[in-house]
């Protein structure tokens, strides 16, 4: 068995996280290099890749050395927001095959820079939106495919999560989202949700997001936590001004004529709730119910119909994937229960096999510009923006590839 | 006991089943006119009233009539969406104690109108939004007015009602919202969630909404319910197009900073649902769940806090007003489970009593504009347009009256 010769660059609380729970426990892959610009963080990986894998494992500060290393085979790029689209577009110049890990762009432009340098290298380069392989958007996904929801008209989808303690007192004060929220506002993080809507839309293959609204509520979340936690907080966060807006409501219209709702909620309590929701005429998917809801006429009921009608999504369990079908107690340790295992061992698969990665660089480039472009959207208080086609006229012709 | 000398202008489903529900269980009114533009509905519920109220009930196709009679004091409309307004203008300058019935506005300059007649008459006009004085949502407003909710940021609604048996079959095809949906694509009913959430961010009173965008998907609902019921549905309807997008979407931002999101959603399968939530730095209200969520932390949970740990919003209820603390079965049969009953028992009270209406012209105003505005919003691609002040500056000073 041919094993692929990666590197992780990044190794805070993800990419960390994800070479315990998965890359360290795969038998078809060496990790030759651990990078992070904290040398603790790049140093004790790397003794744990040596320890757990037996195979040599360097590490280094600098991911331009990993880059120039002619034995790395694929480079998995889990750094902070800021630098996923730069260190993604070097990789792929350096011919390294690119697992990217999620986030929102700064700019429109960062993001044709990766389409572009990709279309110039074809170096292949994946997209690791886990939320993608998660079970019940892939059941949502194949009662789409199966036709169950008749013509789709309306998505939408949430970020909801309690992060007032991770911006505030953070892993050693280093995390990225402690500058973020101070200075930025807007839809910070749409990929989660966004990603398995794109995917049903069929989004960048056959339809495309045409334009978008963004507004944000008044920022008091972070403000009222410092307050009170005053006792714990990095004293430097006293007092502080936060930019980030608590609540952004982000509306997308699509060529096909569906719109897609986006709500950004980490800075209130709150309960964790990605809240994916399928809407079309023939059946709806809700996933806070894990509900599905038939297309028969509900007029009828004088008060409509409620939500203990809603058939359990478990009804239809056996169309999901094989990989949720058969899932293993190993399987669910891989993190997020599953699904960022099943997305990884998908990475390298098809990084050996040289199968095209069904969340590409187009994905990549349209999902994260709605961050950008929804910053622009509130600084001018909610104006539409377009929304760019990054495949310039593919769109019309791409054909549909599903994850699983 | 003095009694109040009523007419109900509109006896439709609304205007007829409140008649037949409330007013005709009333000892303190009189039911003097029934007045409706088809003849058997006036006609009908006038004989209706003789035989359960025992008082002469007059009927006529003509409202002006009915404001021509000195000997009425009061009138309830209940007539087409087009006209609520029309009526009502008439009504306050005919010196009518005023009720007008939902709905939403066709233009701005319309609800200026109704503003300024009432200013320029002070007939007193109660804006009848039932939802205000429903159970959930009049608990979700004590809970703020108890500081449960801290600083609120965001709120949220819907109108989600499966309406497609009654648009494309509705009563003896008379429904207004036939013609509706055939040719106008907006927010058209906001006023069941917007309402109580106007009411806890204290908009016209202390805050104000400044500006609103609004999407609409595709219609693709309704024509395709004509096409599977082709053998019952009116024939005419067979291959007509639908302007009104099956789900629209509307954010506003307010003078205070919060977000309200409203979404409409009555052409395609679903289950009634007004999804009422109340988003706060200290806490929060989700109807859709019936649950309250706490203030406090719940970041140090990797997964965030899952719905099943919501507080029951039953451990609240005795913050209830003492209306639906005590409601009786007589209470729940007057309409929507009690709640119109409460709201037309207040109008009645007051018309009495003279006590300034809590739902006065100004809300009226602003929560119908919003269905104008939207449609402009929409046409422009999402644009964001600016929402008048009615109140032309007071909202700066008015004092906070709740409904209950």
């Amino acid at each position: 068995m041919k094993k692929l010769r990666m590197a992780i660059v990044g190794l805070g609380s993800r990419g960390g996280g994800m070479l315990h729970a998965f890359y360290s426990k795969q038998k078809d892959i060496e990790i030759l290099y651990t990078c992070d610009e904290y040398e603790d963080r790049a140093k004790d990986n790397a003794q744990f890749v040596k320890e757990q894998m037996g195979n040599d494992c360097r590490w280094t500060l600098d991911y331009k050395e990993v880059l120039a290393d002619k034995d790395v085979e694929a480079v998995v790029v889990y750094t902070s927001w800021e630098t996923h689209i730069k260190i993604a577009i070097d990789c792929m110049l350096a011919g390294k095959i690119t697992g990217m890990e999620v986030g929102g762009a700064y700019s429109v432009e960062e993001c044709w820079e990766l389409v572009r340098t990709y279309e110039r290298t074809k170096t292949p380069i994946m997209f690791l939106e886990n939320c993608c392989y998660d079970r019940s958007e892939l059941l949502a996904l194949k009662m789409a495919r199966a036709g169950m929801f008749g013509e789709i008209v309306h998505c939408s989808g949430a970020y909801s999560h309690d992060l007032r303690n991770e911006i505030t007192h953070g892993k050693e004060n280093r995390h990225y989202r402690l500058r973020n929220y101070l200075v930025r506002n807007g839809e910070n993080y749409p990929t989660h949700e966004l990603g398995p809507i794109a995917k049903i839309l069929d989004i960048n293959r056959g339809n495309r997001m045409l334009s978008l609204v963004s507004m944000a509520s008044k920022s008091a979340g972070l403000e009222a936590y410092v307050n009170a936690n005053k006792d714990t907080i990095n004293p430097e966060l006293i007092g502080k001004k936060w930019a980030q807006g608590d609540i952004v409501t982000t509306v997308i219209k699509c060529a096909n004529g569906e719109t897609i709702l986006l709500k950004l909620d980490t800075t209130i309590p709150g309960f964790y709730n990605r809240d994916f929701t399928v809407r079309g005429t023939e059946g709806s998917y809700f996933q806070a119910f894990n509900g599905y809801l038939s297309g028969e006429d509900h007029s009828f009921n004088p008060v409509g119909f409620i939500r203990e009608n809603l058939d359990s999504a478990e009804k239809y369990k056996d169309m999901l994937p094989s990989q949720w079908l058969n899932i293993t107690e190993e399987d669910k340790k891989t993190g997020h229960g599953g699904m960022d295992g099943f997305m990884c061992r998908q990475f390298i698969d098809r990084a050996k096999s040289g199968e095209e990665f069904a969340l590409d660089v187009y994905d990549a480039a349209s999902w994260m510009v709605i961050t950008a472009l929804s910053e622009q959207s509130i600084a001018m208080g909610g104006a539409p923006v377009a929304i760019p086609d990054f495949t310039s006229g593919e769109w019309t012709r791409r054909q549909r590839k599903d994850v699983l």
